[in-house]
């Protein structure tokens, strides 16, 4: 199915010292790997952009820290061309941003697809699973309760509010920018939304949130977060699912006010939590979210970009927020 | 049983703007309050001496703010001389610092006394159950793992200490005193201790939890936590009970590095929690308390000073860290 012996990659040439560059990145060009025993030879067809990448760089999180010279880490959606599963099979998994990854079969998953190929890079993969799990297992929201969630525009966040829809509960919206909280509320149905950004900030929270916070879905940290706690209301929930107000950076900021202060005297919880510890109800989880992306109920938002070169510039721009859903790059035909 | 008129009183005569000296306090003598209908005239007997009270100055927390001018607030365990319950009848409730109290009888309660009078202020009180279940229903340690416990000899955190040592958990005490640290080593049997004051805290914590941290209870909030945050282990759990590290202050620190980064890559729940949301298992937790103090299972720590001229000087003093265990002030005879 290919004959490409070439394998086009995008290293980590250098480690950003303050914000994420394009002179951090590298273009190079490496041998296609046969695959041995036990491995697959496959083509990258969609590359996740994420936030998260750039906290990779900063030190050992839920995985190793990112080296310089390193082809850079990235979750692909790529097809099988060779090895140990038949060819045209769809897989998932760390194939980092190259044309062509060579993988043992126990590092990657079978993809079971009913649904746009691309969707499997966000909604029908880590970030719908995020949102569901961090939404309904962490922060438990029942009906009539405000359920806030931050980045909401985001890959994780547009869901999380809707999902929180579902659940009968008012949701409020917080990003950086007026157009992004319009198409929250026109396309998505959030009940209001809030623009970090402003310098009514906080007065603008409060107004948005007349009976307190019940639920917050926290992708970002920081003044966001201690905003919220002190609207937080009494046995209030907040789901840590990211912290990408820090990722940009070299020298993150100390923690919000209020921690632990606001979580004694309201009695909130606040819990992180992973995808990857939700394995066992993985299955009817995803049986959920295409049953609600093929009824429409669930928006799918993507940005799709062309082309592995267009790496750099996506994560970049991810993280000054310029982008609204999921943003992927198209590394490889989609003949799906 | 008594013919008193008057009712010598502490007012907080101003709020403090740093830390808390005495010209804060002032001595009054009021008239006592003969008891209407509904209500009892006491005697008090114990007067907790809590750094809570620091706290209550701040800001509204889970009571209305202190203001200057009224009596100094304070859990009592006092006796009724009049009014609508018999005579000799024990009471615990916030009678504030004044040497009687008449109260209408459902802001109070009967006392069922099993045990020495003063453990009423503590270990058979407040302390007693905020130990049992900010430990046991919060922190949820089994045995094995290990329990760490800040402000360890104070009156809540010696006993958080003893009740997870039965739970079969390795304990970890911190205090700011080696003198106080060899006791809880000595005498309550923790099986290291870790003095915050030294140079070498973080190393000494370190070693102290060469297996990581399972489970932190937490009375001080601040360097403290942000140093357990960093050798937590994953899916660990903190307690979060108090913050004394910022109450004597009129300008209380940010949040610890790591909240919420360190909650989301290694799923720790933080949960803060007030005794009074367990009223419903308060009974059972207190006969569990009775046994353990009767059986001498639970070492019971108190410091009593006569007089309740000396309350401004304890809670002063006990800011500074300078009691161990249970710190009250004897205001009128134990007659018990």
């Amino acid at each position: 199915m290919t004959t490409a012996t070439k394998n086009k990659q995008i290293l980590l040439a250098q480690m950003p010292t303050g914000r994420l560059t394009e002179e951090c990145f590298t273009v190079a060009t490496a041998d296609v790997i046969p695959p041995g025993p036990g491995e697959v030879l496959c083509r990258t067809v969609y590359l996740s952009i994420d936030p998260a990448s750039r906290a990779w760089m900063q030190a050992a999180t839920y995985r190793s820290q990112l080296d310089a010279g390193q082809v850079m880490s990235g979750y692909t959606v790529a097809e099988v061309i060779a090895g140990d599963l038949p060819a045209g099979t769809i897989v998932g998994g760390d194939g980092g941003w190259q044309e062509y990854l060579t993988r043992p079969v126990s590092e990657i998953q079978v993809l079971d697809v009913r649904a746009p190929l691309s969707h499997y890079a966000g909604v029908l993969g880590t970030n719908g699973l995020t949102a569901y799990f961090g939404l309904l297992d962490i922060g438990k929201p029942v009906a009539g309760e405000t359920v806030v969630v931050s980045a909401a525009a985001g890959a994780t966040g547009n869901i999380v509010g809707q999902i929180a829809k579902r659940v009968g509960a008012r949701v409020v919206g917080i990003t950086g920018s007026d157009t992004k909280n319009a198409m929250l509320q026109e396309r998505l149905g959030f009940d209001a939304t809030v623009n970090h950004r402003s310098e009514t900030f906080r007065a603008d929270l409060r107004a948005a949130c007349p009976d307190g916070i019940d639920v917050y879905f926290d992708n970002v940290g920081g003044p966001v977060l201690e905003a919220v706690l002190s609207r937080a209301n009494l046995h209030s929930r907040i789901a840590c699912c990211g912290v990408v107000s820090q990722y940009d950076t070299s020298t993150p900021a100390g923690g919000p006010r209020g921690v632990p202060g606001h979580l004694v005297t309201k009695r909130i919880r606040m819990e992180g939590f992973l995808v990857y510890d939700y394995a066992d109800q993985k299955a009817a989880a995803l049986d959920k979210l295409h049953e609600w992306v093929a009824s429409g109920e669930l928006v799918v938002l993507e940005e799709i970009v062309d082309g592995l070169e267009s790496a750099p510039s996506a994560l970049i721009g991810q993280l000054a927020g310029s982008n609204v859903g999921k943003l992927m790059v198209r590394v490889g035909a989609d003949s799906a």
